[in-house]
């Protein structure tokens, strides 16, 4: 018997849903994108058939036969737990909780806070305009930029991954981040601990394949 | 030899080492408070000695003999990974993914939006007053509590806690996001399922110690 893909629902700018494309190439599992457009006036994370699989109107959301999922870390932890190999995460509890840091760094205190229904309400009930929503992008993610490069400077032993010569969940959170940095026109020059581990992770076919502007939806 | 415990570097108010100190007790694991005061003008998260600590500047950090972890999530995956009874993530794949997707959506689409250094960039560099920053508290915790009170709806099953009938690392974020809703001001009623659930787990000893008037720099 076939089994069927996994769904991953999804959208090609979705910094969130492209941490979880990177993890199933990795891991080689099969999968197949639903759309769920962000843009006005589709907004397809609004309707009322996405929100019974999600109630929050978030991407990702993972579907695995009866199992849905959202919330991308979850769904990455999901994959580790069910397909453990390769590995993304260290066997040592310390260094798993090292590379989750990382992972949640990123996923807490840079990606939320940019997230588009953020940059949506600082325009709108706020009044903000670009050059502030801007002003506001860059000041969070060079935040958490500067912390981040300090920490790899002392955890990659090989500045082409975040922790240690390992690829990790860590890895696959940073891509996606840079990616959304560089499409803001943040200024990335002063992290090239972090600069120089993301060219090498692109390069790895798991993460090329991943990329935005090669998905079906990119246009 | 005794082993010394396990310091807390955090803050009363912190609903981040609130969710810790409640890991912390549920698991029996003796530790000790050291005081990060974020009031100004001490503002001691961004002292290079804290820094030296977590270079994000941000509390929790918890110190565990020579292993210096930050991020709350992090650190209560290591006590879970260390400290295994009495298990606060099921055994269950996808259960513990859904326990996990309960956790993040706190800990990534709530509490870092309404965050102390938030809400200081917005009412400087963005001008905002007093009440434009509480509907922006307001905004968020209403949305993530509004889909959360459909989520435990379906996969609580006792009104008691936020997964099943277990205690799990969602019902150790849920109640400090409560705690810190109601600090704010924010019109909880809508949500009984929540507020249910939070009753029952604020009755339990381990929860009730970690209450944030109860810690000894509360003043």
């Amino acid at each position: 018997m076939r089994v069927p893909p996994v769904k991953l629902y999804g959208y090609f700018r979705s910094s969130a849903t492209y941490r979880v494309r990177i993890a199933l190439n990795l891991k080689g599992i099969p999968w197949e994108q639903e759309l769920v457009d962000l843009r006005a006036p589709k907004q397809a994370q609004h309707s009322a058939e996405f929100r019974a699989l999600n109630p929050q109107g978030l991407i990702p959301v993972l579907v695995d036969g009866d199992h849905v999922l959202s919330q991308s870390l979850a769904i990455l932890e999901y994959l580790e737990d069910t397909h453990p190999q390769p590995a993304l995460l260290p066997r040592d509890p310390f260094a798993r909780a090292q590379v989750r840091a990382l992972a949640l760094h990123i996923a807490c205190d840079i990606h939320p806070l940019n997230n588009l229904r953020v940059l949506n309400y600082l325009r709108a009930p706020l009044g903000q305009d670009d050059a502030a929503l801007n002003a506001w992008y860059a000041h969070w993610v060079g935040l958490g930029f500067a912390a981040l490069e300090q920490q790899v400077q002392r955890l990659s032993a090989d500045r082409q991954h975040m922790y240690g010569n390992l690829l990790t969940l860590a890895d696959v959170c940073i891509v996606p981040q840079m990616y959304n940095a560089q499409r803001f026109n943040v200024d990335v020059s002063p992290y090239p601990t972090l600069r120089g581990i993301c060219a090498h992770l692109e390069s790895l076919p798991a993460f090329a394949r991943a990329a935005p502007h090669l998905q079906p939806d990119a246009g």
